[in-house]
């Protein structure tokens, strides 16, 4: 028996059970009636609850990720798994891989292990038709679900994101105004942060009356050479360009290694930004300027508010964090 | 009930009752009747079994690795995962961090969490202090206990390790062989691995009748900037080395930072050596010459074992795989 079995059979998330212990007025009286009156039905008493999570919860969150070996979201799982430690949590993680079937079946594979709370790492869980998304919105009837980087509107929903549009924007309208002319964007997804920042790209050109080429918007898979290739191929077509903009550092390495072996100078005649501040950022030379989509800020916002909700205390259900530009030897503005 | 239930009540490991419902030859005549009489009591039938252990297991492997940001251990998880699914398995991972009583908890997690065997990912899993390594044997007499790139004896414990001892043995012998007369060795761990590596470095000294200095085995954390520092230290100290071993690519990435800076030339001057191959191998300019470390082929070995031991067949309880050397253009032999 524990803090699940109670929100379970009063049929409200467990976000509403620990406003009720907690004697949160944010719960109407009919449902502050029902909860107490199941309490009593399974031997439930406020002040065991009170005495710590731990005598009624097995203390353990499920974390869901799509790829464990991407370097993103392999450094967020380790921060949500170092703050969930030193809040007294265990968490065990399942990598889903992108088919929605296979989220769905992890998703209940953690639920019937009886986990307190599931995070899911990364907007590659959100899915464009809104039905492929109802397993979260079920899901979150029964416990909170913590979005990393994306978000899903819904009861008992929490996410943290990164301002990704404005952070892409930023850097696109500094090349600007520093008087970069033909500024590349490779991106690597079309997941909803992927979008943001394809987005933030466009709005930076419009508000600066540059017109948007197709040739300078390129999907690329999340690779090194991917990259390196299709501006290599832009360059053996003589189209210009002089400034590198990129969803992912990984892309970022790929241009600078076409600016190698083609004789181009960087900063002076191409800049390139990279995306994540990763590990990669500082192997190359010169070091990438990269953005640094603050994950460790993300996955410690993320616990501190599923702890909020255990808590029962008024916790925000959207938290935005501003990205940071760290500037290194790639840009000149 | 499942076949969990089974070897425990009998008293034996898993792979037992899976030889004893093949009809494997490799069983004693009582432990045998042992296990018949256990499955008779509890109601199972060898039809029921072999119409597929998912009718009586939750089909569920946990992984523990001791940290999910590394990125050897992350591949090493995304190839695990991949290859469970492959054989519809579930997998839930555990990050232990390095602390032995959190491991302990996190296998106690697991076991009660019902899952048919555990992998535990890279060899910070063993302990100095046999004592300490107790509780991974004593786990292994409720289910496999796999173990990727480590060697533990005991019943019911399997493990598939890359031969990193001769690695690093043969290509410093190579560098010796083309000349290189001062050889630094930089590693990041005192792990049964890490030793293996150091001591194949050492042998090829030896055999090679190059005396050893202290100042050119250096443990350094896994950090870029350590190693550059390190090898800075003797450039002051006007040591010269004309060769640069590592156990990690981020050392190698180090070295070539420090070369770029103080205008060595690689490969003419200084060659280097990475190990893993991982993608800062890649990022790098040079690219690195790296030593990889076969994480796939481990990975794979390891769930075919595991898979083979819940068939009952006569898997080898140690396998070694060895590793590759890709040359790239960090050296010159």
């Amino acid at each position: 028996m524990n803090i699940y079995d109670v929100s379970k059979k009063a049929g409200v998330s467990i976000a509403t059970v620990s406003r009720v212990l907690n004697g949160n007025a944010n719960v109407s009286e009919k449902t502050r009636q029902r909860v107490l009156a199941v309490m009593d039905e399974l031997g439930y008493t406020p002040n065991v609850f009170a005495r710590g999570l731990g005598l009624n919860t097995m203390k353990t969150i499920g974390i869901m990720c799509t790829d464990s070996s991407d370097v993103y979201l392999a450094n967020a799982v380790y921060y949500l798994e170092q703050e969930l430690r030193a809040n007294d949590y265990d968490s065990i993680l399942c990598c889903t891989g992108t088919k929605n079937s296979t989220k769905k079946k992890y998703m209940e594979l953690l639920i019937s292990k009886r986990v307190d709370g599931i995070i899911l790492v990364g907007s590659k869980f959100l899915e464009t038709k809104p039905e492929e998304n109802t397993y979260i919105i079920d899901a979150a009837q029964n416990l909170p679900i913590m979005l990393v980087n994306c978000y899903l509107e819904g009861d008992n929903i929490y996410s943290a994101q990164c301002d990704d549009e404005s952070a892409v924007y930023s850097v696109t309208d500094a090349l600007i105004k520093s008087g970069r002319k033909n500024i590349v964007y490779l991106y690597t997804s079309t997941s909803q942060s992927g979008l943001n920042k394809l987005s933030g790209y466009e709005k930076a050109l419009e508000l600066n009356h540059i017109p948007m080429r197709k040739e300078f918007m390129q999907l690329c898979h999340k690779d090194i050479l991917r990259a390196k290739d299709y501006l290599n191929s832009l360059h053996v077509q003589n189209i210009p360009f002089d400034a590198v903009v990129t969803s992912d550092d990984s892309l970022a390495v790929g241009a600078l290694k076409f600016a190698y072996e083609n004789h181009v100078r960087v900063p002076d005649d191409l800049n390139i930004v990279g995306y994540n501040n990763s590990i990669l950022a500082r192997c190359t030379e010169p070091e990438l300027t990269s953005i640094d989509s603050k994950v460790e800020a993300l996955c410690s916002t993320t616990v501190n508010t599923l702890m909020g909700v255990f808590n029962g205390s008024n916790v925000p259900t959207r938290t935005h964090i501003t990205a940071d530009l760290i500037k290194r030897n790639t840009t000149n503005f």
